[in-house]
């Protein structure tokens, strides 16, 4: 919640700089925001310290040994060690807060953990929240009359678990009829259901990234963190408009837009719902945790909050922070039970879906300089100088809306979605190998980077006249045309007599301003790191928009900064990868929490230098 | 060595034993249980601390000084106090929990308490855990971006609260349409409304008395601590049974039956609290908690939980503690995010009933040596040394359930409820002043009690012969008479020819069972602890039933010890006045759950003299 409860465990930070872990024996060293607990510092690293409660300081299973530096002792570690032990730096994992640089031995696993390959090739250590435990219990006597609750919760003791309410209604008669024999379904701390017999290898969540345009679902086979089936479809909400701004507005106009607005949400993650489990052939009831993602006007749409205070100035979320809720309330029909988890925001225009992209990029767990670029109507951008992680967002106007392009699409069968132009002429790439009806994001910046190359764009944006054009590539020069109403155009499918597919010089600007804006909140945020462009080691290009774009076509735009093509890196869908591994890993969802401590943004609306800089990075480099 | 982090909050107790608290500068002493916070132990014997957040560890201002005995210092203390101030023993009372005797200085309160007499003679400081806070908040701009809820938070900053999640769904609207001048609505440590304006002396709270018989509600200004409106009215469940295990029985025999057994219980607690909520002309959305106080069986049925266990043998419930619930799961139609608390019960049939009625007689924190008998179909007994508290059930038969006694009724209009027989004969006292039609409890054992005393029943419980009734008072002769199947009856209302309200020889047997059931409970207790009937100094008549009975007759009957009248006191309803305590003070409320660890429960059905004592105590005194 917005302002959990503080254990006493999470003693309070200075949440700067950062502290210096050296684990043995394997030998390695990470970084980590201080206050951060030893267990999960070493999850994220993929370093596995034996546990079954996951964290919760319940097991007592995750013992290291300080051998440098200090950690407090915690009334946890009074009863899991001796005095000698503790005085020998013993202590566990998962209460150890690393509040200084510190020396750790982990000691040898007694089993071995399992781990999956998420996001941009993280390694995560298999610890779901959802966990499963098959109890053959001893049926009760006048001697032994314990409640049934009793019964369950001491089967399992190395948890200290709430008890959701639906779970005592149906226990007694569950227990009689199982013979005593079921299996408790954990979700984190909370016991959310029992079945009869022994179901403890079938357990899944599924991950949604819950984009303005499009939404994925993954269900994920808990049990052995791989993909059991994944969909994506258009957001039902799109006939409230394209974009968050628009679907905003729709509530200021009408009163109702808000309940209608939600329910198209709801019924997009229902409907994905029920096509994974389908796909899967896995039982809904089954399905025990969802993990959203998505910026912050969806969700505050998905659930209900009005979004009108995000929309206007001052940009006014309701929460940065979402209680754990039940999935039902995103309209999800699994186990009645099952929780939901939702990404915190680092502001209205840097949402939950950027905090899943710093998750599955490792942006914050990275030594090196990286930029990572979320292209979009709304741009965000992260820059992590290995140490100090910024981030801001870019307001990119309409560019990457089909809409505000002449002859925009969304990447659909029949969009062009790549431009190549060299001596032997235009060649394209339509998707599904149709005849070209339009033109997708990637297409655009292809088609404008490949004319700024051959010339028939200048640097300031404006197509060249006729006759430079002959002169430049005589066989192409008579697909520039000017319309009857006086437009430039350049022809990408048809003729000058009926010109089909096409790029107006209205189509450049709108990419020009898209770019200097984008660019503009790049460079700010190198100046502000003193980094210069060429120390930057990776750019990570995101979002479904940015993760289609040619690196070669957006550095030649300008778009992002002028590196060797494979520093670019197209990062996929890093928001649904995020929301994987918050569910793949209870350590992760952590860090999904503190990277919103770690994180400062920077707002560009306050800069005086903001303009100045827009107008200089509107000329494409030449 | 004071530097480790040891969490006096957590610390674990024996559980048995007490320790003694001495204050200053009152001069007061009490022992309480080890383990119990210095805050709730003063509260609970009337001492006010200063707090605001009562009890939370949040607001910092219950400060003590311990000068004798120890109590580790907290990472609350470290930040409440100076190093020099943490060596002179200065805690914060809400943390710093007794493990040994203490000597504690409290300082002067900056305001004072209000306080309510409640139960028992019990004093309580309103401590209620709802709360308000009016709140005139800063306006966000482009400079305080600060999410709605965190403005919200940081503006009560004595608290750190869970936020419900319908309060983020309206927080928006709700901050604006009242120009950012709100209250807070908090209960316990949750924020659970937000209301426009300032309405923060309006709260309320409804605690209930969840009778198998009877259902009453009092509707309390937890501003004030006085109750606004009390209303009763039979339990609906009353057509599946009169007693628990008939509602039992019905829900074994028709599946459906839970169903509407909870269904009726939900609209006798929704329509009692329509009636108070009218005659006290209170808006409902303005009610912010309920407290249940119910037995094992009533509290399942109303919560939709399979009840069949706690019928049959070996009698278990499904959890002896329920987590706070949304009052709506009890059907009660109030502000929709009210919470509902449930008092714990000790067994199947030591229930949250008798927890509250030890709670309001102050059984637990009392020095004397008292018990109480909760006197129904199912009786429970409670005996304390002052030190060392003990619980037994016993069965009692019909006998207090009108249906089982030839002309007994529920006592209502029409019902004898007062008899004395003395040299000018026959005296009855009939609710409502009109003709009678029956018998209720306290009749019977009036009727009973009398008889005994004249001698027309001998010592074992028989109508004398028709010769020694006429030697013993001829004009009362006419009355003992014996009908057509051969049955001896007394006849208290008509005559022989007529005899419309009498006492039957097996309506004798049926009370001496019952109270030879009670004796024998009350006798195994007191052996148990080594006290003599003539060292009790209080004996508690409670329930429904109990608090009408009158004392000279219990004692005839031998239904209580022995012991002077003024001995005997009729506790009234202490369920009822358990739950209103619960509202009014948060420390009252971890009283009730502490009562469970105190109290030692002694099964009868396990001991093997039970039968010889039964029967030692079929006999009526002479």
């Amino acid at each position: 919640m917005a302002k959990e409860k503080i254990e006493p465990e999470l003693v309070e930070h200075s949440g700067l700089g950062r502290v210096k872990l050296d684990f043995s024996p394997s030998n390695q060293s990470f970084k980590v925001p201080p206050g951060v607990s030893v267990f999960d510092a070493a999850s994220w690293n993929g370093i596995a310290i034996d546990s079954t409660c996951g964290g919760h300081g319940t097991c007592k299973k995750c013992k290291v040994q300080i051998t440098e530096g200090i950690v407090p002792i915690s009334r946890l570690d009074i009863r899991a060690f001796s005095q000698e032990e503790l005085k020998n730096g013993w202590r566990l994992a998962c209460v150890a807060r690393a509040t200084e640089n510190l020396a750790i031995t982990v000691p040898a696993m007694t089993t071995r953990p399992k781990a999956a390959t998420v996001g941009v090739g993280r390694q995560v250590i298999l610890r779901p929240a959802v966990q499963k435990r098959y109890l053959e219990l001893i049926e009760p006597t006048l001697q032994d009359q314990r409640p049934d609750i009793q019964r369950v919760l001491d089967a399992i003791d190395d948890f200290e678990l709430k008890v959701e309410f639906s779970v005592l209604q149906k226990l007694p008669k569950i227990l009689r009829s199982a013979n005593f024999k079921v299996t408790a379904v954990i979700v984190d701390d909370t016991l959310i259901d029992i079945e009869p017999g022994d179901t403890s290898i079938i357990k899944f969540g599924i991950a949604f990234d819950l984009g303005t345009t499009t939404v994925v679902a993954t269900l994920l086979d808990l049990e052995t963190g791989t993909p059991a089936a994944v969909k994506s479809m258009l957001n039902k909400q799109q006939p409230f408009g394209a974009d968050v701004i628009s679907r905003i507005s729709a509530t200021m106009l009408d009163e109702t837009a808000l309940g209608k607005l939600r329910l198209a949400a709801q019924n997009t993650l229902s409907e994905l719902t029920i096509e994974v489990c389908e796909t899967a052939k896995i039982e809904p009831m089954n399905v025990y945790e969802i993990s959203v993602a998505g910026n912050a006007t969806m969700i505050q749409l998905a659930l209900g909050v009005d979004p009108e205070p995000v929309g206007v100035a001052p940009f006014i979320t309701a929460s940065q922070h979402w209680p754990i809720l039940l999935a039902n309330e995103y309209g999800v029909q699994i186990n009645p039970n099952a929780k939901a988890y939702t990404f915190p925001s680092l502001g209205a225009y840097v949402g939950g879906d950027i905090v899943a992209g710093v998750l599955a990029t490792g942006m914050d767990r990275d030594k090196r300089v990286r930029l990572f670029i979320d292209v979009g109507t709304n741009c965000e951008i992260v820059l992590s100088s290995g140490d100090t992680i910024l981030t801001t967002a870019a307001p990119a106007g309409p560019a990457f809306e089909a809409a505000s392009i002449k002859c925009g699409m969304r990447a659909a069968e029949g969009a062009i979605e790549v431009i190549k132009i060299n001596q032997d002429g235009l060649e394209i790439q339509v998707i599904g190998e149709v005849p070209p009806v339009g033109l997708c994001g990637s297409g655009l910046v292809d088609a404008v980077s490949e004319l700024v190359k051959v010339g028939f764009l200048d640097s300031s944006g404006r197509f060249v006249d006729d006759v430079s054009a002959l002169k430049i590539q005589p066989d192409l020069a008579s697909r520039l045309i000017t319309l009857e109403n006086g437009e430039r155009i350049f022809i990408l499918h048809g003729d000058a007599l009926e010109p089909l597919v096409y790029l107006t010089q209205r189509d450049v600007r709108e990419l020009q301003f898209a770019k200097a804006s984008i660019a503009t909140g790049w460079k700010i945020l190198l100046e502000q790191l003193e980094i210069q462009e060429s120390e930057i080691q990776q750019v990570l290009l995101a979002g479904s928009f940015g993760s289609y774009l040619s690196p070669a076509s957006a550095v030649n735009i300008g778009l992002v900064p002028k590196l060797p093509i494979l520093r670019i890196l197209s990062a996929g869908n890093v928001a649904g990868e995020g929301a994987k591994m918050t569910l793949l890993s209870q350590s992760e969802r952590k860090g999904a929490e503190t990277v919103i401590e770690e994180i400062e943004y920077v707002e560009l609306s306050d800069r005086s230098d903001f303009n100045d800089k827009f107008i200089e990075q509107l000329a494409f480099p030449l």
